[in-house]
């Protein structure tokens, strides 16, 4: 048996998020079912961790072992042409026996996009959470670098994820916009709660409107109580762009 | 009755093209509907041109008169709210009673984007053309300028187009990469043939994959020979960018 990494792109319009389900279609399970046709093995694939419905990546990670003694560019391009065009594997590598995508991810860096604008987008609708009203891009920029830091970010994590510690450290939390209207929120920690980068982001657009105060935001992050924090963000700006190993 | 013009944003991907046909979903024909809904009138409306099957734009126009007497803003902001999310009108003004859309149009720029890349793109799939091996994009920028001047482009035009000349005059042809494999044409002239530009981009790919030298495509161009030319490149990459009136 051989112990593979991959590292895969994927557009999250047409999935209900990465992990399999009974019913639904996940990324987890295309891939899965992917890899039975290649081996004729049954083959677990264990992802970095879930992204929910709608949301995408650049390059979620996931490991899985196999015994067809297959090369890792072959499992690349068999899996390729074997999958629907919204999802790539973009690399393939043997790793360590011991290596696993979960526990040995040392962070993660997701992005959040934007479009503020009057009006909507065609053709980037998929991608972007349309917010039509002008953001204070300033006191967003103020607030969302209260994140930085070790905090308890119970505030701003959904109901029912499994997790011993609501505690994590935020390393990186930057927003950036392009003249047409783009803004873009990049955050990288150690570990993400269920939902926390959408609830971050609905709530610094709550600051973006003028409906809260960045030093509001500091006291939300303090409260410790999802009540207090703002609406969760749709999923389709959301995008998992690296699992740091 | 008012004159109307329209700035249209659409993701052609659904469509077969702008214009309305007996049985298939057009542009023109969602727009059309639209307004039949806001103003209970039969009313046409006339584009800048036609755009083929899963061609999109960023800002195509067209002219319509209404009677209704409604102002540009209702109709923008009516026609937004009735049409698909794959359709956006970004700009709605009033005009003198002779404009019209297609004939007073003195240009058109396209815009087309190919994603160069050993592997395809997830999120982009539907608005770029793959091209695995790596293209000469020098050579390609060579050809390219070759269209610059008035020329007779017969050997670019697809079949089946009416037209009375096939001469058109290209003021701008500009080739742009970025770090990540993107190449972008963009193509300014005072008018386009049938296909013309998808023509041109299946020609230039066959410089860049040196099927061709750049002094061949000044071959083909004078041969007016369609059959000389390289394949049509697929619907997806190009965009109408703007018209110039």
């Amino acid at each position: 048996m051989k112990n593979y990494l991959i590292t895969i792109e994927y557009d999250g319009t047409a999935y209900h998020g990465w992990q399999r389900q009974k019913n639904d279609a996940t990324v987890q399970a295309e891939i899965e079912r992917a890899l039975a046709v290649m081996t004729r093995e049954t083959i677990v694939v264990n992802g970095s961790g879930r992204t929910d419905a709608g949301v995408h990546a650049l390059a979620q990670t996931a490991n899985f072992k196999s015994g067809a003694g297959l090369s890792p560019q072959a499992f690349r391009m068999g899996l390729n042409s074997l999958l629907n065009g919204d999802i790539v594997i973009r690399d393939c590598r043997t790793v360590a026996d011991a290596f696993h995508a979960r526990y040995d991810a040392r962070g993660k860096v997701y992005r959040y996009r934007i479009w503020n604008d009057s009006l909507p987008t065609a053709i980037e609708r998929r991608y972007v959470w349309h917010i039509r009203s002008e953001l204070d891009f300033y006191a967003m920029q103020k607030a969302a670098a209260l994140t930085i830091g070790e905090h308890d970010f119970r505030a701003f994590e959904g109901a029912g994820s499994p997790r011993s510690t609501t505690v994590r450290r935020v390393t990186r939390a930057e927003l950036a916009r392009d003249l047409s209207g783009n803004i873009r929120f990049t955050i990288e920690a150690d570990g993400f709660l269920r939902y926390m980068v959408r609830n971050i982001v609905g709530t610094l657009v709550d600051v973006g409107r003028s409906r809260m105060r960045p030093e509001d935001f500091k006291t939300v992050l303090e409260s410790r109580d999802r009540a207090q924090a703002g609406a969760t963000a749709p999923p389709q700006g959301l995008y998992l762009v690296k699992v740091v190993y």
